[in-house]
């Protein structure tokens, strides 16, 4: 292993000092002069035809400046997926609303009081139309369409490795059961927010908390006709994502168009309850496994069926239904595969990415079965599970092909930390051990995949750094520091980074599936080592030397062997930016990972080798069940992750710790709970969002194979984390209770219940 | 001539729209949360000890933050030019004063109102010292020394070719004048201001108002002790700099002083009296000339002395004092030519960079005299003047390599269409024709000469263009938009251009010696030149065809002479982003000129060969004088400008405009009037800027020799044409009057006093 300077070591975010003394500064704390306060007017139909919008009164009232509907938009689809087949959304309906909560009507006035007392004023008038809430019923013939589809059926995947039937023939033993999850919701901190100023050049610039600003940059672009290059999108910190921040919101869209109608900078948040019933959520879904072992635990077979409630539209729905089906044949060796996946459409706010992206869904289904086949073939799940495990050099049966993969030795790991062999037999009534593996992508795309990153150097030796990656206050502009600072030879203080402004910064996809570490990180490296390549070209001269022979440590450059023969990396800068006929120092990076989808359907099969990396862990969570209340406290969580080289450790620590925090809320407490397309629990008082004082201990074990295609081996981990919480909770509630809950979440309820059942 | 579809055109700048409806953001229209208002208190005394301030009243009054005072900084003294032993100056000084008007503490408080009534609570004990204004009085025995050099004299510049003694005596005439200009102020009409935003984490931002965003950062870092790379300096919309936004001012000093030591934002502005007393002027000169002439008019020796009011502290003068030397030797060919240059401290308000910088002082003269050389030997002036010219090829006294030079033509070209052969001698009484040429640099250095620049290409077409070149209100957005777009084969508004943050652009030295066209035109053009060699690599992939044989025409790519095998550029640009293992097309490029300057000592001498390219022009201007009144009115300027190849003919001629107005003010209205270093007539009541009215016609004819190192053959010109005016004027009132003014302005009073000296 290479000695580093920079990476590996447990640096602090660069942004740690401006956020801990508040002057880090948020999309919400924008202002520009003359700035409108937006709001948005929502449907109280889950499904309604609009029949006619009377702005007028609310047009009349002082200090409002414009009221925008569906008429004054260009009436144009979009989804976050940019295949245009699947486009089936208006940020601004102009004729049907098909979920409660969508935007109706949004107003510009002065202040906040104002616009909301504008929206009361608004009359709209509805013809309500049958609606339907569950996907199963939505399927059936007769149900209210909602999309012109059939059976309301958006997506189907279909994917198929071997001969399922051929593997349950030579199965010993073949179990079938099903597994639903629930709606949850992201819960970022800060609410969307976005701030638009439109001037009379054409040129529209939007500030916004968003986790892909291109994206977000092509959506508006799309949506309002405007041309890509004049529109603006910058980023401010942005306080969490998780998901629900990649795809264009009515916030964006519309404080955009009453900024282009009023001419006047607006800015405007979703309020909380906005956020639980219009901001999008997790798809629930409804996962039928039938597996086939041999009586030694080898899996023989895996049939899968999985019905996902897609709410109303289609996000990013298409590909997360593929990516459940892809988990549950890239964790434990299966010959024989079978995967439907039906996304069905349903008057539900709709379902969007969330941290996990269907991965969790399905490995939730697939690693709770693992457990009972364990316990029916007598084996331990430990084992089963190594026997079974997927191995660097596999090609999955969703052809995943598997470069670095420590999933044996997290498993090991994590099991041995644990205690898993001494401790399980042992444990005192209601305490229970439970384990559940999981992977994910690193890098997979959704529009394109190529980060780009500019470096160049300043004569004190700082470098200033463009990426487009986007922080969203998971890191990514410490990692990327650590990178350039590392191939450089310099500190991690002289790089100066921005990140997140589509005018000034290069291209990048945006912060989701895991992907800134490889693709960012390497544009990163590339550009880093193309501006190093610069430098040491003209120092060599200066030291009549081969500038293959120079290397740079710690601010310093010199021949490789005699570090006398040499000088200060800022004095280096200096003389080659200073001299007559001087140079600018500029590097430029880019990277794409060379995959392909191998299949040309590969969105309706789900299948495809589409990351250039995959990332494994295994966690062991030992829980406590109060048989009285029903109440399940995780009391420490034991996480093995293989993360390739650790670039930050303490980062990744933060990035575990977050997600199990997040697993244990969709594990135990949460549930946006609807009634006919009514949320009932759209506040923090209702929704039960874990606290600090529900989080068990964490200790994680960072497992780090080098990763060929990372920068410095290193690979993306910030979602995997979450995908083994929750079954290994419900695994670790059957070893404490014997009782198996097949529902998420596991609440007092429904764990008393089980136990009513239980006893009966 | 190559046919070209962006460049030659006459485009509309980029912010014109923005600017015409008053959405452009100048530094004054910004504002942060918390901001404070900072304001200067300064020194009443021209030459004053600082004994004692006391803040404490001031202090306490409600709504003041905080006040400092020299005691507050580092005591690191400064000068805009990067040479240590010139550093003579500290932004807020810690125990001398030297001019009236100089900076002694600062305020920030909630309000304007608040921070001007501290400024009268603050105590400030002053021992006033002798002082001493006019430079020749300086230069004496027992004159007030104001800093510790002998004499006075801050500078000497020496330069001498040939042998003039030995000139002299070979010529049949010689005479010898001298000729003194005044101190005239840069007016632009946005005065200086900057907001400054320190954080905790130790990062300074600071918006100003700047022709030179990374020099401003250098004297930030230096003077304050901020590292240069966690010093952020952005330049929002510029209201006109004209050199006086080059050096850093107390404004940007105290700005960022006030937010070190408050935490909060604050912001401030000079006012106009402020601006005219303490933000720097053009250096008064006293030029004394001695020419010798063969009969035939062949110049065959010089002589200069020239003493130069260098105000209290060094800025530009250094070098400004050698530049008015070459303008002497460069115009019209001198065997023998010797120059000595005293710049001399007084207690006046500093000189510093202005529009000709020097160039316009020493030309004044010069071409003043060679019009009195031609009178005396019978010549035309205009042939005196074509006979001397300098060529394509010479390299000057000062060693300037002359390489594209239509000095000739220019002559030609203005005299002809001014109608100098036929009119000239038949003008009614009181009409004159005067004639003047003028040469200037396009592209000297001040500290390092490099330009950077990035371009990123997007799926629409569009090219985000960073550089951090200085649009002061020039036009060099618009200018490089168009290279960028040219080279590229797009279309003029698929540029979008971002210019002016050290954060994100590539280095740039800044607005000023006519560099931009040539330095950060050329980098853009390599930049875009990067980005087509790597768009034109992949598109040849696809049609198979070699890419050294492909163009690119109206945003369409096509195989030479086969316009059908070929695809669009938006459409090729998206197909490479998006493919499986894309590619991000990012250009860098960066420009120095390999100029030298033969001559390490070079800034003592004012010479050497230090642009990469010359600028010519001459003008004739004809004027009407009242006998009255003693009023001048330049009724036409017909200005011939050699520009190189002419990017945007409608900007130069916008520049052309410019310089003539502002030399009009310069050699008839204008006059800082100081009495005992008080200025009399700091506003724009008192101090006679030409307006609308006061305009000639301007006939512009741009001369467009292919320079060779020029981005498409263009070189600078928007300094240069300042410089012939006011000779030509002063020629042209000798034409109508048969007098000779030799200082400038020429005002009413100075005309009616030489009419009578006349009449005696």
């Amino acid at each position: 292993m290479p000695e580093y300077s920079v990476i590996g070591q447990r640096l602090p975010r660069v942004d740690s000092m401006a956020k801990a003394t508040g002057q880090a500064r948020f999309t919400g704390d924008m202002a520009l002069p003359g700035m409108l306060c937006g709001r948005i007017l929502r449907s109280p139909y889950p499904h309604a035809r609009i029949l006619h919008i009377d702005p007028s009164r609310a047009q009349r009232l002082p200090g409002v400046r414009v009221v925008v509907t569906g008429k004054d938009t260009l009436g144009i689809k979009y989804c976050s997926i940019p295949v245009p087949d699947l486009y089936d959304e208006m940020a601004l309906p102009t004729d049907t609303v098909r979920f409660m909560g969508e935007p109706v009507a949004a107003v510009a006035a002065i202040d906040e009081d104002r616009a909301e007392e504008a929206l009361d004023l608004i009359r709209v008038e509805y013809e309500p139309l049958p609606a339907v809430f569950d996907p199963v019923e939505a399927m059936k013939a007769g149900a209210p369409q909602i999309h012109s589809v059939d059976q309301n059926i958006a997506f189907t995947v279909r994917h198929s490795v071997g001969d399922v039937e051929e593997g349950f023939r030579q199965s010993d033993y073949v179990r079938e059961d099903t597994f639903t999850t629930q709606c949850v919701v992201h819960c970022a901190l800060e609410t969307h927010t976005s701030m638009a100023s439109f001037e009379g050049s054409g040129k529209l610039t939007v500030w916004a908390s968003s986790q892909s600003i291109f994206s977000l940059r092509d959506d508006l672009s799309l949506t309002l006709g405007v041309r890509l290059g004049d529109i603006r999108v910058i980023r401010p910190c942005v306080g969490g994502g998780f998901g629900g921040k990649i795809h264009m919101t009515g916030v964006e869209f519309c404080a955009a168009l009453l900024s282009m109608k009023t001419s006047r900078p607006v800015k405007m948040a979703h309020s909380r309850e906005e956020e639980f019933m219009a901001a999008r959520c997790r798809h629930p879904m409804s996962l039928r496994i039938k597996t086939g072992v041999k009586r030694d635990g080898a899996l023989m077979a895996k049939q899968v069926t999985n019905i996902a409630d897609n709410g109303a539209y289609n996000s990013h729905g298409v590909v997360i239904i593929g990516r459940a089906g892809a988990q549950m044949s890239c964790l434990y060796r299966v010959p024989h595969f079978k995967y439907e996946g039906y996304l069905v459409y349903t008057n539900n706010e709709p379902g969007t990415a969330f941290r996990g992206f269907g991965h969790l869904q399905g490995r939730y289904a697939d690693d709770c079965q693992m457990d009972l086949i364990a316990q029916d073939l007598g084996i331990d799940p430990v084992e089963l599970r190594l026997q079974n495990a997927v191995q660097p050099g596999d090609v999955t049966p969703h052809l995943w092909k598997i470069t670095s993969c420590a999933l044996s030795e997290c498993i090991e790991k994590a099991s041995d930390r644990a205690g898993w062999k001494q401790r399980r037999k042992g444990l005192p009534p209601g305490r229970g051990l439970g384990m559940a593996g999981g992977s994910y992508v690193a890098g997979q795309r959704l529009r394109h995949g190529v980060s780009g990153a500019f470096a160049s150097l300043h004569e004190d030796g700082s470098v200033t750094l463009l990426t487009g990656a986007s922080d969203v206050g998971q890191g990514s502009d410490t990692l990327l520091s650590q990178i350039a600072a590392e191939e450089l030879g310099v500190a991690f203080d002289d790089i100066k980074i921005t990140s997140g402004d589509t005018a000034v910064t290069p291209v990048d996809p945006g912060a989701f599936a895991s992907r800134t570490t490889i693709a960012a990180g390497n544009a990163v490296r590339l550009a880093a080592a193309d501006a190093k390549r610069q430098l040491l070209e003209k120092v060599a001269e200066k030291l009549d030397a081969n500038p293959a022979d120079l290397e740079i440590k710690d601010r310093r450059i010199y021949v490789r062997g005699s570090p006398e023969r040499g000088l200060g990396f800022a004095d280096a800068v200096r003389s080659i930016l200073y001299a007559f006929g001087g140079n600018a120092i500029l590097g430029r990076g880019e990277f794409d990972a060379k995959t392909e989808p191998q299949d040309k359907d590969y969105l309706r099969h789900g299948a495809g080798h589409l990351s250039p990396a995959y990332s494994f862990g295994a966690q062991v969570i030992e829980v406590n069940v109060d048989r009285e209340t029903g109440q399940v406290e995780p009391l420490r969580a034991t996480v093995a992750q293989d993360c390739g080289f650790a670039i930050n450790p303490l980062s990744l620590e933060g990035q575990v710790e977050s997600c199990v925090a997040q697993a244990i809320g969709q594990a135990l407490t949460e549930e946006l709970v609807r009634k006919d397309g009514v949320v009932l629990d759209p506040s923090f008082l209702d929704y039960k969002l874990p606290t600090a004082l529900e989080m068990p201990v964490v200790d994680t074990i960072l497992v780090e194979p080098i990763e060929p295609v990372g920068p410095f081996g290193a690979k993306g981990m910030g979602e995997g984390t979450v995908v083994p919480t929750s079954p290994a909770i419900a695994n670790a509630v059957q070893d404490a209770l014997g009782i198996r809950l097949k529902s998420l979440p596991m609440t007092p309820e429904r764990i008393l219940k089980a136990l009513e059942d239980q006893a009966e």
